[in-house]
């Protein structure tokens, strides 16, 4: 089964290089054997920082998240280069870009944003759908879903194994900002809709990316 | 103010060529005064029967979307011919293509669907958003928001004014897929974040889009 | 040798899926093999209800066209989708693409229209001459050319081999509409002047079209 | 009324500046002044010189055009850059490249050729039709349509007046190649179906196209 | 006289949105009084992190290069959309597309670098001569052409006029990479061939690029 | 080692269809064997009859190289599609092109010129940069470079090796437009920023590419 590889934009940054070089040793490897079919990366702190400063120059929502989303671009582009000949070298802008390309070079397609008002998780399902992979593996700064945020409750559970209609329920009881990383309502409802299962991992171990893309093991796994 | 114009795939079909033609004189006296940034336009019993044609053939969910996403483009494009000159006569595809167009053209554009997994209605506000428009006028077969469905139940009570917040719960109450056609999640969180007012109209009355565009005149008005 | 094939727009509509079906199963066969160049889809119904509908609300010839030919490539995508991986998944626009696309991935390219006032045959031709193709297979709604109408004269006969030439004295003979789909003066040019077989086949019967392709039989052969 | 002006490639060729500068002088004043729908230039010597090249090394007829085409384009692209800011700078491609274009910027457009097998009087009337413009102006080699070839001939007299049907039978009686630049058989049926007037004038005088665009004066008038 | 004005990429980032604010308030004027063909900027500390970043990933220089020209893309994608309506809004990539854009839609276009081993001043210049402006004004970190390094001797003096020629002479004496930035042997030599006088004034004080357009005012003024 | 091998413009002219059947043999096999990353073509006498047509009709320096730009790149097509399927088809127009194109078809690429102001031989160096290609072979209309001009000097040396920085002393001597041709600055500084060797041959003969490119034989090698 081929996956969709999704690494938070924390992850993938100029400022952490031997995480990037990780990321290339272990993409390269799963690319070369076929099993992946996107990689998707999050804006990060480049993408808030021109958000910004959109804001602070008066631009409305939109024209920043274009901003934001050309942020992500460019670390996806490093990854792209970086892995080069292993994937389309340059990030693609649409799902029916995505297709035109998969379908024609073989080549993994490597992304960003794609719209405003869209999450990268998002936009990671979309092309999971789009392109036949039946798995999302989300490299983020938390390592499961948990019951509560584990961050300030003691007696937070990790939940190995959950739906995701269950995971709605969690999502909703939490407000923090870390959570809405995980997946958002557009991410959830594609994911649904085909049957996608998402698996959530450590980011700041690519080594979990492979575990998760080869052998399903992940902090969580959400399913229909 | 200007708006965003989203009529119904049921409406702008080539069955319904009188329509059509209201249409086109209507949104041209509104385009040559300036008071039109976009047209969506939905895709309708076509756009159905190819996504249905693509089910069978054993099509995923995201490529049916992609064939019905061309079919309302097919639509879209016949009302940009028929207004030639005063319409960037190109669906466009994205909201960086519609910024790009619209900020060096001047010319209002007309769009279909974006993305598999989106609503044409999200795109109109999507692009209402992105083009600076402060008001979405829903062309659509019903002519406002009711508290229940008019056509089930004979007290049902059309809703004049209301924000988005009471819409959600409205439409959380019902589960008609004629409702589903107002306005959706993703629709409404665009815009709420950026305070576009939605004007819904009898599609069927060409004349009742000019009046929301001009006067703000509608059978229900959704604000922030 | 390599063909590039030519389904009429009444063929491949979605209202005939197991049509459309047994063609899927039929040329990816044959793409595997490296049979094919190029796959033609018409316009058909849909084309001609938004060609009237242009028409109707006063658009002239060349517009009208246009919408006819994005309707064709709607029809060309919905089998280019369902033969996805084996043929290029989006419907090529011109020669100049074709070309790029084909020697550049090896794919065999689908397309619908090409340009106001020409026919998809014509499209078929160009593209057998430009990708090197020496045949071009007709899966038409009649199964072979006549000397007469065959759905009016009882003792029309069947012409099994026939020139170029010859063709063009049938068809000046025989004004019906349904002769026309066979071949215009454009890609009777383009065949002789290349040298290109074209091969005409019931195209109700898809199984047809792979004996033509294979074997070289067909209902009639037109050669220089 | 607008035009199309259609110029042969023997006369917008590098070696004749000075005939370029007298076109640039008149297409100028009469693209400024909105008669000027689209300006269509031939390949010429160019053209051949690339052609027979091709032909010489193995290519076939197709890729032997699409040579004479870029050879087209650059005529075009020449007289395009001199005119600049007057015309959209780039040759078009297509006639929906042509729509799109002239209907955004309002700007004439220029072209050379569009696809293999076709000649860019073709394209100039493709170009009239998709444009709008009732008239297409044929500046050749010749001065008008003659009954027979004059430069054999002595008797051979001007046509003035004649009809697509008419000049059609003109030209089957002559297979001089100089009478096949006037309109072939594609760019004829064009011009009836859309009621497109030709007026032939003689080439080498710029100002004979500013005499036809204005007053409609031409050494002949072809009309439906 | 219209100009084109390059700014240092230390001037436009994120972290100086007043900056950006003052720049905007100064070229949305010049750019309504059609003082201005294009605006360029540079890639400043975002362009280092990311070829850095590129370089320790083992990339070479040409793809370290295209991420640099990305993140300089990004910065001129902000002041364009903060001056959204008065400048094309996506950055050009290329000579040819300003070509196209800017003498169709008459907007000054804007961009960031163009090619590989190529500085932003040299991209500046190439607009400068493509688009017909007499004058670059260079926005820098330093306020104009010195003898020496001012930074490090304290007699050194500034030149107020001086010739392409005498500022290579300049440039080769002194080897700081401050000066780099000013203008390298490219930009020099399109410079001197198209007779296009450089301004050179302190681009702290986006008031001094005004009088620079406006006035000839600068710290330096380099011609041929 | 890959290369790119650089062409004359003298050489690839649709005057010498021998000696470009000679290059299509030669270069179809070293493409076969996977040892060409692009190959660069010069505009030679067509760039220059378009360019002095284009400064006799008062267009600058830009757009005259603009015209010199298209015209190498008719050159580059005719090699290309003589070439077809070994190379991708149409000449790459940017080094963002040919990365995207051959990082995902693994095809060499074909090319003219890029920029106004820039040799095809900088082009040539750009390419071997982005492709990885560490060796230039510069295919010319001398054999080698020597320490004066020989047509002029009987006693001038041919220098079989030397470096870059020689190489830049030998062109500073000699002002002949010949010795242009080899290398300018920018080709120079890419040359030796990325370790590209670079092999000058005899290009009249293209066995002679095929002994630089298999085995490094060449009239001069330059080095770092």
């Amino acid at each position: 089964m081929r996956s969709v590889v999704k690494i938070s934009g924390k992850i993938i940054t100029p400022e952490r290089v031997n995480l990037i070089a990780g990321y290339v040793e272990v993409l390269s490897r799963l690319a070369r054997e076929g099993l992946l079919a996107a990689i998707v990366v999050g804006g990060g702190r480049l993408a808030r920082s021109y958000i910004d400063a959109a804001r602070r120059l008066g631009l409305g929502k939109s024209l920043q998240d274009l901003l934001g989303i050309d942020s992500s671009r460019l670390n996806a582009k490093l990854l792209a280069l970086a892995m080069s000949g292993l994937v389309y070298p340059e990030p693609v802008k649409s799902v029916d870009e995505a297709v035109r390309i998969y379908y024609s070079t073989g080549k993994p397609v490597v992304a960003g944003g794609f719209q405003p008002g869209q999450s990268t998780a998002a936009v990671a399902m979309l092309l999971a759908e789009a392109l036949g992979a039946g798995r999302l593996v989300l490299a983020t700064t938390v390592d499961a879903v948990y019951d509560k945020d584990p961050s300030r409750y003691r007696d937070a559970k990790r939940i190995q194994r959950l739906s995701y209609t269950k995971l709605r329920e969690v999502l909703e009881q939490s407000l923090e900002p870390g959570h809405y990383e995980l997946l958002d309502e557009q991410a959830i409802s594609i994911g649904m809709r085909s049957g996608i299962e998402t698996l959530v991992v450590y980011g700041y171990e690519p080594k979990r990316v492979e575990d998760a893309v080869r052998r399903g093991i992940a902090g969580s796994v959400i399913t229909v």
